[in-house]
């Protein structure tokens, strides 16, 4: 197993915050305020309809606080986006590291359900952060993420593919990401109601099928 | 054959324009504009490092006349993606109707070369409109037009698919579609040398197994 993949730079989503927050209260303020605003785009709220007015009151937080935090919707956006993306990143990880899987194609199947139901658990919320990442410039902070993630995923395949050269293994699951990313954020973006497990078995699929395409000695 | 698939809204585009031009004199006006935008981020020009002073000067149209019809530098973004996507689909239509392939591996394989040529011939020109696209909130109508070319493909795999429901047929160039789009617009934002013959194969794999999957009695 090599070193882990060194974190993208946290930075790069506090920078949304006018000041980020220190004290367990504050924090707890910033938190409630996130929340809010998750809550509101879950039930299909676009950000257009979002006022700080109703942010602050949903969250229970004074104006004033607010703006202590946040400089407007946008920092708001930024940060939910960061944690978002962060949460989707352990939780996928984790999904990873816990499961024990007999072949490589159980762990494809199964990695793809799990991808599927983490996006599309709230397609609303999916659509909205699509729309924020694009609008706030983070399609490279996203991809890199991607990356990152399809290295993890690399790892965990090797298992099944040793006598293959990592750097190839790490391709083709860069490749199997970029596809689940378009499929699934097209599907999120497009709205209507999507089966997961036709999706899931859909991804699992084309991955199943670049790994027998680039990796033909795959162990089955 | 269906009737044409109605053009997605030209006035989407169109609103980007403060004035659009009718005469012929400020057609050519907006039209060297455009093209002095395009060279200059083709060559690898950041839209931040633009300047109006700059794509007048390029284009050499005064500076009064650039805000006759543009309100800034998003404004000629917006128009440049408009052209840019209405020509990608008008190439890419027109090089499906004059093609006249004998079987549908031919027609799959062909098309995934000339669509990685067509997105891939200027990738700092396909990154500038990724990011501009999605900072000017332009992902639903890209999405549309893509789907509107997955419809034009459909038609031209029916031939080799008689017996299968046009809908069908359609979900599955959908899915190709967004496969192929995820594939090559996170390739263009993640830059780098791109080996179009090995992509376009990679691209026809995918599309090929996404037929077989779906309509097994395909002929081939």
């Amino acid at each position: 197993m090599r070193a882990p993949t060194p974190r993208s730079d946290e930075s790069v989503f506090s920078r949304f915050f006018r000041r980020e927050p220190k004290q367990s209260r504050s924090r707890a303020a910033v938190d409630a305020v996130i929340q809010a605003t998750e809550d509101l785009v879950a039930r299909g709220k676009a950000i257009e309809d979002l006022s700080i007015e109703l942010l602050s009151e949903r969250a229970g937080v004074a104006m004033g606080s607010f703006y202590e935090y946040f400089s407007g919707k946008d920092s708001v956006v930024g940060v939910l986006i960061g944690r978002v993306t962060r949460a989707n990143f352990d939780h996928l990880s984790a999904a990873l590291a816990a499961a024990h899987h007999e072949t490589l194609e159980a762990l494809i199947r199964d990695f793809s359900r799990t991808v599927v139901d983490a996006y599309l658990a709230h397609p609303k919320r999916t659509r909205m952060l699509i729309d924020g990442i694009a609008r706030l410039g983070l399609l490279g902070v996203v991809s890199e993420e991607r990356d990152r993630f399809a290295l993890e995923m690399a790892k965990h395949a090797m298992r099944f593919l040793p006598d293959e050269e990592p750097a190839r293994v790490e391709a083709t699951m860069r490749l199997a990401a970029d596809t689940a990313m378009g499929i699934l954020g097209f599907a999120a973006h497009r709205g209507g109601d999507i089966d997961h497990a036709k999706m899931a078995d859909e991804l699992a699929e084309i991955g199943l099928h670049l790994i027998r395409r680039h990796h033909p000695r795959a162990s089955k």
